[in-house]
């Protein structure tokens, strides 16, 4: 029997909405954090190992967080911070205009959290773009406020 | 007897220059990444857990690791981008024009990297701000110039 109080456990893996990186965007991030030619300058992106105009990593990781809480929303969870980031890499870079995707699970929910009134989720996720591959990879712990699971 | 062809070791931990996060960059950072309360409006982050606006900690991320390259420069290498985290944690709120910097040591070096004419940087940072608070904690691999570095 299922009961509606149960606090949140593992869950089979969510796609999120899409959201993509204007060329605007990219170029605006990196001249603050990240200023390497072919984040900036189309031109040199082309004549870069990438091939193209990509944004910062950071950028891709900053997006896939808002993708990663757009997923745990589908799940009935409302994400509130990314707590901590066991691991991080990128695949290959994230062009202008493309369309990222999280594909997130959550591995397990603890009741306690450093974040007042939240419980803990263990997130493992994968961005993709529109082709399906896989740009980045990120799993950590994110505070879901608790208030919308549990009575 | 140093031989200057050798390539970069283990270093003692370096301190980088400062920068800071205007209210300005906080809120534009926030709008498109991390829509929360508390990194949008002052007076919803007075009223918040964290006593202020403050930062997203991706955008405290991405400011560090320029930092960190910034670090990394000082000690003759040239960072050209980070490759992987291991782990990411945030330990305490980054304010408005708080200033920031990167105190960043070389764990090693390999001669290899994912990226062409590049060596790949095991390192570690904290990133602190002015009263010496460390506000987070980074540890991955960042690739540099093997041009700076070999002869």
């Amino acid at each position: 029997m299922t009961s509606n109080t149960a606090p949140p456990t593992a869950s089979n893996p969510t796609e999120s909405p899409a959201l993509n990186l204007s060329e605007e965007q990219i170029i605006g991030f990196a001249t603050q954090f990240d200023p390497q030619p072919y984040h900036l300058d189309r031109a040199a992106g082309d004549a870069s190992i990438f091939g193209g105009l990509c944004a910062s990593g950071w950028q891709v990781a900053a997006l896939g967080t808002r993708l990663i809480g757009d997923a745990l929303t589908q799940q009935d969870m409302n994400f509130v911070s990314l707590i901590s980031v066991d691991s991080l890499r990128w695949r290959q870079p994230t062009f202008v205009d493309e369309e990222l995707r999280a594909v997130t699970r959550v591995e397990g929910v603890e009741p306690t959290c450093s974040v007042p009134g939240c419980q803990t989720a263990v997130i493992s996720a994968e961005i993709i773009n529109q082709a399906g591959d896989v740009v980045a990879v990120l799993s950590g712990r994110a505070a879901i406020d608790a208030g919308g699971q549990l009575p």
